[in-house]
Parts: structure tokens; C-alpha cells; sequence
């Protein structure tokens, strides 16, 4: 096999090891530390969704939506771009679901807790609404048919950009977030307990997911290169 | 003028702006809010030394090194390299004196904060290696002559991704310890009274600063090409 190849090979499954560690630490740790999931009826525990869901959806699977067009290379085009679109819209319901928890575990509590003061929230909805901005406007632009090609060619390098920009944000908005947690929430967080190492390693795995979807989806030579069944559907329709 | 360079420039020009509009806030959100500058025998206006020549050195000048390369098209390679490395140089030397400040001001309080316990310690530091392998690696490859041409073709994209990344991890640290700092020092943070706002700000202008610097470096379109003296200097010396 092309030793290309192979260094993707080893670098994705290293991602998704990471990824994957990431999801369980952050269950451990509201787990054991912060009371688990809840309900309504417990603002505390519902509160846990937050970190959990963004970490699945605005992380994890953010992440890994960027790198379907490099992760499977004998994929059609088409499919490719319908998977993307399909793992976007899991990881945005997945991060609404976050977003409402949070407030409602602000508004629940007397006296409530108030909403987006904080840099982290700013951040965080700044990430979330580029995220947005950007799902609407890839849509039209490359999966709705009828735009012109050379307004694809033109518009491709920056969607390739704002979608890394709003990645790299939702993970400094995470170890943000995970800062406020830790100094909110740990008692003794300066003395290292076991829900403070946790806490560090957790944004220690944040940071090198991070990482490494970024040099997967930006190393030229990962670049997926077209497969004669893209080529074949361009002949046949005319566009694509 | 090329309509490429005229957008290079534009956001070149911004980028400054937001750079030193992002120090001058520092200065004045530490001048206002928490007591101005001072020595050993006031830990916490020594403290204030630490965001300060954080941002000029290790966010404003780490930033401006990158970008020399595209900023000064016309000047020559062995120039620039040069440039270059002074440039890091003296961001090296800022970050220095601001982890002293900051050890300091934990250390002569009584009792002592605790240090390196935060996940904005660990990352912060971890950023700070990166930039001294960067700088070390960077400086026996490209600049001390003697390197096999194809090592430096080889090793060069390595030496942009990690530069990169740990400018983006400089970043992600500032914006935690803006947090810290906020929830530590600021009376009712979450009414958002001016000392907060600024943060805030500050945070904001930080990723934009860094998502501009990011953005320049990276458009292939921006990048410079090759000028006669470059040449000339290959000819006449047989290397680079």
C-alpha cells in the first residue's frame, strides 16, 4: 500500500481512538463527579447534557464530518457529500439539545443563573452560529443543483476555512467551558483532585482531536482524489 | 495592483489593527480593573504583567513572525528567515518574563496559589514547548547551513502545521486564563460590569486576530513568490 495512504490509515484510527476516549472520560466524569443525567426536575443533572452532547455532537462529530471526504476514498462524490450533510445535522441537533439544557439548567435554579455572560458563552454561540451559517450556505451551494461551477470553484476554499474556523472555536469554547466547570464545580480544583485531572485531561484530548482532524483534512497529500464513478456522473449529467 | 494583493493588504492592514487594538484593551482592562503594573513586592500588580506580555508577545509579535513572509513580498528569503527568527526571538523573551511574573505572583502571596494545576496551565505550557522545539528545530534546519535541501523540503510543512498550531493553542490558552481571570478577580462577572465587558472583548478580538492571522498564512493565493535576489543568491552559492 502507499505509505501515504498508510500514515492516513494510522493517524485516523488515532483520531477516532481519542475521540472516542474523549466521549467516555466526559460520561466518567459527570458520572462519578457531577450526579450523571437528568430532567427538568433537576436542573444539576440536566446541566450534564451540556458538555456531554457537545462533546458528541459539536466535537466528535463535527470532527469527523470534516474528514468523510478523506476517511472513505472509494465513496462516490454524491454520497460523500449527502454523508457530510447528514453527520452536520446529527451533530446540530445534538448541539440545540446541548444548548437548551444549559439554559434551562440557568432559568430552573432560584435564584437563576444568568445566560451568555460569560466569554465562553459568547464564544461558544459564536461557533455555533457560524456552524449554522455555514451548513445553510454549503447546502445551496453544493448540494441544491443549478449553482454554477465556478461559483462552487470559488466558494469550495472558503467553506473549507469558516467550517475549520467554527471547529477550532467550539474546542477553545470547550476548554473554556471546561475551565468554568472545574472552577465552579470542583471543590479544591487548585489541589488536583481526581474530577480536577480528569477535567485537564479531558481538554488535553479536546485540544489533540483538534489537532489531528485539522492536519487530516489540510495535509495536501490526504487529498481524496476523484474515482472514475464521480467522472462517470459528470458525463452523464452534465453538471455535478 | 493585483486584485489579490489589494485583498492580502486590506486584511493585513486589519489584522494589525486588531492586534494592537487587542494590547492597547489589555493595558487598559489591567490599568483600570486591577492596579496597573508593578514589582516583586506587589504580587498582584506583578501579575498584570503576565496578560500583557502574553498578548504582545506570545499572541501580537508570535503572530506577526508568521506573517512576514507574506507581509514583505519584496524582500529578500535570507531576510526574511532572519527576520523571522528575531521576531520569535523577542516573543520568546516576552513569554519568559511573563511565566516568571506569573510564578512569582502565585509564590509571594501568603499562603501561595498553587501552580500548574489549571487546565489553562497545562495547555498554556504545553503551547510554550511547542514554540521552543518550533524555534530550536526551525533555526538548525532553515537557518545554519549544512541541511540536505530535501530534508527542508520535507521537513518544511511540518515546521508550518506546528507553528500554526501552537499560535492557535496560544490562543485557546489566552482565552482560558481571560476566564480565569474574569471569574477569579471580577466582582459579579455574570452582570457583566465594564471590567467584564472588556474581557470579553478582548477574548473576541483574540480569535479574530488569530483566524485572520491563520487565514492569511494558509490562502495559497497570498503566498510570495520567489523574487530575482532569491535567485541570484542560489546561483552564486550553490545552496540556499
Amino acid at each position: 500500500m502507499d505509505p501515504t495512504l498508510i500514515n492516513f490509515k494510522v493517524l485516523y484510527v488515532l483520531t477516532q481512538l481519542c475521540g472516542l476516549t474523549m466521549i467516555v472520560l466526559v460520561g466518567t466524569w459527570i458520572g462519578q463527579h457531577f450526579g450523571g443525567l437528568g430532567g427538568t426536575d433537576n436542573p444539576k443533572q440536566e446541566f450534564n447534557w451540556h458538555p456531554l452532547f457537545m462533546t458528541i455532537g459539536f466535537i466528535y462529530l463535527y470532527g469527523n464530518s470534516i474528514l468523510v471526504y478523506r476517511g472513505f476514498r472509494t465513496t462516490r462524490k454524491k454520497t460523500l457529500k449527502l454523508t457530510h450533510a447528514g453527520i452536520h445535522m446529527a451533530a446540530f441537533v445534538l448541539t440545540v439539545i446541548a444548548l437548551k439544557t444549559v439554559f434551562d439548567s440557568h432559568n430552573l435554579v432560584d435564584p437563576p443563573i444568568p445566560n451568555m455572560y460569560s466569554l465562553h458563552s459568547w464564544l461558544g454561540l459564536s461557533a455555533v452560529i457560524i456552524f449554522c451559517l455555514q451548513y445553510v450556505a454549503g447546502f445551496m451551494a453544493f448540494l441544491v443543483p443549478g449553482m454554477r461551477e465556478n461559483y462552487k470553484i470559488a466558494l469550495m476554499p472558503l467553506h473549507i476555512y469558516f467550517g475549520l474556523f467554527g471547529f477550532v472555536l467550539a474546542i477553545a469554547s470547550a476548554v473554556m467551558g471546561l475551565t468554568e466547570k472545574a472552577i465552579f464545580a470542583i471543590p479544591n480544583y487548585s489541589k488536583l483532585p481526581s474530577a480536577g485531572v480528569l477535567a485537564n485531561i479531558i481538554g488535553v484530548l479536546y485540544v489533540v482531536f483538534g489537532g489531528l482532524v485539522v492536519y487530516l483534512a489540510t495535509e495536501p497529500s490526504y487529498k481524496r482524489k476523484p474515482i472514475p464513478e464521480d467522472t462517470a456522473l459528470l458525463t452523464a449529467n452534465g453538471n455535478e
